[in-house]
């Protein structure tokens, strides 16, 4: 017995629009997400704007859940953990706890788009006193704050005159593992620069960087206008350590171009922090045996060539769960998981 | 009346996987192909070796065309170019010039997918000597000399001992109007000096960069190995010209890390070119009424959240004829670009 409707375990941007895209091609989505709300990261963590186009993002994510939301083909169930899986593809047996009620889903296949999670900036390795000080944030802390409009030191409640941002926060760095790079900290950073620089423009704004990441379009809608319009100052340069000093923060490290040590002091500084594969992505891809690369994201298999299908048949994975990715990234490829998922039922319906 | 099929155009990466997609889902395809075979840029300009995880490029496409060839829903038309469009969504009427004949396609809603060109460098801004000097070539070239396993300068045929390559030729220069970030280059050159350093390991290898751009994985997978394992030298510099000095070259410019003119002695140096959009897709675009950018790509609508419809119904581009893209981005927008295709020849069904 083939089933004809696909569990998608996830209700971020990855998952809504997966779950939007197959049910526009006349298939039935059971839409599991373990929060109590739908939009993923992006509602959740209360971003302010969307990258590159500064669309809102709240309003954005609204958008991607009424559409579910009033999509007869789509079940969404809120509050659900899946906890374990037997079958195979055509005729999947996922069990979930739903709203603390053991549950089991049939379903003829998967897709896996559980997100990542932020990395958390006081490991042990990291020297920037994201929990002594006050006035050392995250860019998702910042986010929260741009969000509000009110763009102002924790510890005083006054607007800062200097902010610097230091990036490749948990990314790019071997000693705690993560030698990949989160791929979106350089440009949510420089659009965060810009609106500080809009909120507050007698605030100076410094970004501590190893190279300017800003990849196609993002290169001229954000680092340009940034760097000329707005005035931030990009110095190449390691940030090696934040210290308190008196009322204010000192950031410690090397400016590379000058060849120099450097000592900048700073109202706040704004940690850049990169993407891991969250606690949910790990358990997922272990309840279906899918195949975790050696940083605990999910493997796709066919190098750049297939970008959702991983080494279990009719499950796919889509989005940051298989790796850093920014918002177009986990678009397209939920398409791709739409499409290949719905290949996947129609193949095992023939075979069934 | 509407039509159930899709017109595909352009038979490259990002057309076979639509095509496919299409075809697994049970619609039907017609893939038009300007060049007489398919298989895109990797297979015209004999791309040596995939990245990032450098699997054979031409196998690999041989074996997406196979897929498409071998499939009853999909009908291929080589040699066929786009020459007008009437109709609208769900029943388009297009003309062709195909094998020299003029034909019309029916179709109910068309995919662009007409990917983009090589910068040229020889353009009057560039101060490289393309041209001029034999052994300056671009890394399309290189990936030819790497392909044929035969790495020599042209000029003498002989192996070189120091090798070049200069970064972010036509792109991220405002000079020639393209500001852009061309995403991939940073990762091929790379990909290009590890293959250097393993043919010939007696060879100096040299790359002169702005940024190093290696997002995701790309950055461990083949950043850190270049340069720890593959020992090639990374100079954060802009080379601002080559001159021939005797038998070998000479690359002029400033390097910025040790703040002081350069210049050093080479025997090949490679351009590492950007990606432009190709003259067929800005001629499609025309004729179907798609908007371009101001660079001449296609602009898609709906900022991240929708990489493919374009601003007239029924019409939907992917890969690069939208802008720098690398291949997964190509093939993940492929699936996206199946998806809503069919949805939209769903929805013109209902409608008629």
């Amino acid at each position: 017995m083939a089933y004809e409707n696909i569990l998608i375990i996830g209700a971020g941007p990855t998952g809504l629009e997966a779950a939007k895209g197959i049910a526009d091609l006349g298939y039935k989505v059971i839409l599991a997400e373990k929060r109590d709300a739908m939009g993923g990261t992006p509602m959740s963590a209360g971003y302010a704007a969307l990258t590159p186009d500064m669309r809102d993002a709240g309003e954005a994510m609204q958008e991607m859940c009424v559409a579910v939301e009033n999509n007869p083909e789509v079940t969404i169930m809120l509050n659900t953990e899946i906890t374990g899986s037997t079958g195979e593809p055509g005729s999947f047996h996922v069990k979930a706890s739903s709203h603390g009620e053991e549950i089991e889903i049939e379903a003829g296949a998967i897709i896996i788009a559980t997100g990542f999670s932020h990395f958390d900036p006081g490991r042990e390795t990291q020297k920037y006193g994201y929990y002594e000080h006050d006035d050392v944030i995250t860019i998702v802390d910042a986010e929260k704050l741009l969000k509000s409009g009110n763009f102002v030191r924790p510890s005083t409640g006054e607007k800062p005159n200097r902010v610097a941002f230091i990036q490749c926060v948990g990314s790019r760095d071997r000693q705690i593992g993560n030698e990949y790079c989160s791929k979106v900290c350089c440009g949510i950073t420089s659009k965060q620069a810009i609106e500080v620089r809009e909120l507050l423009p007698g605030c100076k704004v410094f970004i501590f960087y190893i190279d300017m990441r800003m990849y196609g379009y993002w290169e001229n809608e954000i680092y340009w206008p940034a760097q000329e319009k707005h005035k931030v100052n990009y110095i190449k340069g390691m940030a090696t350590e934040v210290i308190k000093k008196g009322d204010s923060l000192v950031v410690k490290g090397e400016d590379t171009t000058m060849r120099r040590p450097m000592e900048i002091p700073m109202d706040m500084v704004i940690l850049a922090i990169g993407m891991e594969p969250s606690e949910g992505t790990k358990q997922v891809a272990d309840i279906f045996g899918v195949n975790k690369n050696k940083f605990g994201f999910i493997e796709t298999i066919g190098g750049a060539l297939n970008t959702v299908s991983t080494n279990v048949d009719g499950v796919f994975a889509a989005g940051a769960c298989t790796g850093p990715s920014d918002l177009e990234d986990c678009i397209s490829a939920a398409g791709a998981a739409a499409m290949k998922s719905i290949a996947a039922i129609r193949k095992a319906t023939i075979l069934a």
